[in-house]
């Protein structure tokens, strides 16, 4: 049984690294026509069953079949966050791409809304994208509002089932982020050519337009663009061959982040790769540097990583955070090697494939190791994570070396955030250690990561067994920052939301995200901290996390999502052609 | 159990990261004098077993004890390969460095040496460095030879036992290698700089001088030197913040490498780091670019590694190959996270830890994969594996979609090399899988790997369990190459010792280099073919490889080494200071 999944598996992997045949280029069609296929929701969100053992209750997944990148994101001016991802509303497979929706108040409980965007035709999908608030109206859609919403993406051919031309387009939304037109001007971008996607635009106040910065995808290049409109785009400059040598570049982000320790941000390129990341498939790196509003210069050629764990990919920033502040990313837990292939992708499990990470807050800072100092850490943690916590685990200030152990089977919804701190530190003996352990008291399988005070932060999601794949990778690791700005503190966090783990070291240190598939629900918890050094103390708190799933569910678990954005055309496509909805 | 070695073991790997005290420089002593710790042979190497299921037996490992990197590997005027290491000669254990050495015909079959170089006092170890052929007595240390070794390496001291002064340091082998004299000049480079070594020593034709590159390893960093007579030494060029962000940079290596289709070889600058290496812990990269006898600039700022699998560190070329010829490569196939913790430290197993990769021939090519084609890619093979060829276990041309199984049970060696070609692919439909599976009949145990055309190379140790490691990660991936350049072919091999795993995929494609440890030796091999495209055929080839090592052992296992290069002093070091031997 092993050999004929493992070949079948891998054998699906093969297809996006080979040679292209030459492509057709259609012509374009009428660009304000949406295209719906057969048997999908128009004007309402397809329902979904999160009511799995296996289905994360504090982070984002689709109510059912595919989702791969975050899409669009933004948090308007009323104070709610927008989220859209590539999604297949028919298949737990990627492919068939249209934009999902999702919105939230507070970045965690998150309701399903109606598909976005469509496709303008039955062989074109809608790639990743982004999403801004055109505030002064730059773009002419919003004459009467100062909160209109403008997503650019790129539409992808596949003419007679081959790759084809990927071009750029955008729509505009009047009601908040709910419906879309799409522009009669499309496309905004078109080059015909085959790997040219993912546009991400960001307002730049010291120039007062818009940049936008999208991916040659085989040719290791990024490429700059300005707007006065979101209309009409400059090619500005392009950025080659920086980062690991992978097949594909994908989902670039410019954004600026604030430094510790200086009043200015810094400008930083993330960018995603896939496949060829170091442990296999798809990974994320970033860049800070110089940007003066048309060309992108890096500070140094080292490639600095986002994310320790596997399943970190394609994330990207929130629009409508202002520049100084921590900045808002999401990523996408998964990765392509065998995204298509875990087990929530089953019936039984809802028939859902991915989850997003929950919103990290970045930020930047430069350590004291090495020597040169010019590190530039990546400093993420879960955006005002108490949010969600619903009941008190476990509370211990005085642990010392010792142990705490957790049952929590009756927790609703199978989520936990622990937290550990070892405090009293001295630079001279900067000693102890932090293990965790979720275990399933059903099957015995766990989940483990820790810690080692100045050394190692490491997961291991090898002793759960529903996912036997010989590219899921068990173990991963990452080197913490202890040094004088540790203020003689080590800590280490962990989210563990029944199929996804995050987590957090000490500040300074990167965070590591994998998804994980026990055969049972996990339900027991064990800390242990041990070898501190002498004066050293050490604190544990445990906390049950809210189900925002469940919490919306009926007693079958299913969840419906949004239906009062209809526009009176509710039910099911009969498939065929439409014109974009006019909504004034 | 589990809890108690998983806590000692990520301690002892907290210590490297930690910000050092301030470091004390006590007086050089006589550089030409050699602390002799007691209790080690002087004149002969350490007896060690290779009796046991998990030594290789085509792989390097030493006798006894502890070793790291390769150091000074060169081949001599007269055809012998000379290897030499970073070696605790009384402790399975990081520590106590001195040079160990070993000296082939061939590459594979290895003979002992006597340690080559040790310590000035009881407070410096020896760390890496190079060894080169002074053809022309540029040294003037050889009148009457043209063979004459010069060893470059860096002397540091841990006084009071805290790190402290790294200075370089050269000695000179007028027999061949086998004995040195350490020049009384040394230091040769001295900064009073705690992090600073590893220097590697090549000649550089077109400018009649030496060039010598070496680390600044907290400072993302690597100098630049030149001399026209390895003593004197002119800085020339700094190189700072290429490749991963990690914490330490070490050994780097300067070499020309051949390049397919021209007759110029490029430069490559092949760096290790550690730890920080996106897998955890150690890592190599190499960077292509241009050097002009003084000055080295990367073509790129990309991130290339020259192996996907987690255990391929530290990697050194030879000297004494002339350029424009494939450069050969040995790199130290364990990883810093877990090396002084694998099984075979155990007395039962012989106490050894660590082992060389097979010497692996090197070359660079472009691929029509990116589309921009500057790929560089890293073409590494096993030099002449067919050297240690024994018994041919299997052999069929004409598989195609099929299964070969392989009983070696009875195989001396434990040590197999497999090799499966598929041929008639078209770039049209490029199909098929290849995987293989060596298992434990024993325990049930087994080692996989597999790859798929034009897709993922895979390698997974992850169903082994000797090691339950929480950083030794199970699976390793990378993405292969299939293309118009491929001609048809995709052909995966694997050489399976013992304890020693490497993985090589088509041509263009990274191999992978992973230590493993059964409870039983693995003694079945299955080897699947499968979803071969319609006109592609598929042939495989297995075979039994030499028992170097117990072809010379005694019938409990135990080799002596080379005895014959004594200088009268037999017998094991009483402790204390001996002035260097005097050859002449």
């Amino acid at each position: 049984m092993l050999y004929f999944s493992v070949l079948s598996a891998l054998l699906l992997l093969a297809a996006g690294s080979l040679a292209q045949p030459t492509p057709t280029f259609p012509p374009f069609t009428d660009p304000t026509v949406s295209y719906y296929a057969p048997g999908i929701p128009i004007e309402t969100p397809l329902p979904g069953n999160y009511g799995n053992y296996l289905r994360p209750q504090v982070h984002y997944s689709p109510s059912r079949y595919f989702m791969n990148d975050p899409n669009g994101m933004h948090i308007a001016p009323d104070g709610t966050w927008h989220i859209y991802f590539q999604y297949n509303p028919t298949d737990p497979v990627a492919g068939n791409v249209h934009w999902g929706h999702a919105a939230s108040q507070d970045g965690y409980t998150w309701t399903n809304q109606k598909i976005a965007i469509w496709p303008p035709n039955d062989y074109t999908s809608v790639f990743s994208g982004s999403a801004v608030i055109d505030v002064n109206n730059t773009s002419g859609f919003f004459p009467d509002q100062d909160n209109g919403v403008v997503a650019m993406y790129t539409l992808a051919e596949y003419p007679n089932g081959t790759a084809g031309n990927q071009y750029q387009a955008i729509a505009y939304s009047r009601d908040g982020g709910y419906t879309f037109e799409a522009y009669e001007g499309n496309p905004v971008i078109n080059r015909y050519n085959t790997q040219f996607r993912d546009p991400y635009v960001h307002w730049y106040a010291p120039g007062g337009y818009w940049v936008m910065v999208l991916a040659h995808s085989v040719e290791f290049k990024v490429e700059f663009f300005t707007s006065p409109d979101l209309k009409e785009w400059t090619a500005q400059s392009n950025l080659t061959r920086y980062g690991v040598q992978a097949v594909q570049y994908e989902c670039p982000n410019l954004i600026e982040l604030p430094m510790e320790g200086q009043d200015e941000p810094v400008w930083v390129l993330q960018l995603s790769v896939n496949p060829g990341g170091p442990l296999g498939g798809s990974t994320a790196q970033y860049f800070p540097g110089a940007f003066n509003g048309t060309h992108f210069e890096p500070y140094d050629s080292l490639t600095r990583f986002t994310d320790f764990g596997k399943d970190s990919y394609a994330g990207q920033f929130f629009n409508g955070i202002p520049p100084g502040e921590e900045q808002i990313v999401m990523n996408w837990a998964s990765n392509w090697q065998y995204t298509n292939l875990v087990p929530t992708g089953n019936e039984e499990y809802g028939q859902f494939r991915s989850a997003m990470s929950v919103p990290r807050c970045v930020s930047l800072a430069n350590t004291t190791s090495p020597a040169s100092e010019q590190t530039y850490n990546w400093i993420s943690k879960p955006c005002a994570i108490d949010t969600v916590f619903d009941t008190v685990l476990a509370s211990n200030d005085t642990l010392d070396n010792g142990t705490v152990l957790v049952d929590y089977r009756d927790l609703e919804s199978g989520a936990i955030y622990l937290e550990v701190t070892i405090s009293n530190l001295t630079l001279d003996n900067p000693a102890g250690s932090i293990n965790f352990t979720a275990s399933s008291s059903l099957t015995g399988e766990y989940l483990q990561g820790g810690s080692v005070v100045g050394g190692v932060i490491w997961l291991d999601r090898g002793h759960t067994y529903l996912f036997p794949n010989p590219l899921f990778t068990d173990k991963m690791s990452v080197n913490g920052f202890f040094g004088e700005q540790s203020n003689g503190t080590w800590s280490m966090s962990a989210l563990i939301d029944n199929s996804v783990l995050e987590v957090f070291g000490p500040k300074y240190s990167p965070a590591g995200t994998a998804s994980f598939f026990p055969e049972a629900p996990l339900d027991t918890l064990r800390i242990d901290v041990g070898s501190l050094a002498p004066g050293a103390t050490a604190s544990v708190q445990v906390w049950g996390l809210t189900a925002t799933w469940l919490d919306q569910a009926d007693e079958n678990g299913t969840v419906i999502g949004n239906v009062t954005q209809s526009n009176g055309t509710n039910g099911t496509s009969p498939g065929g052609y439409r014109r974009s909805v006019k909504l004034y």
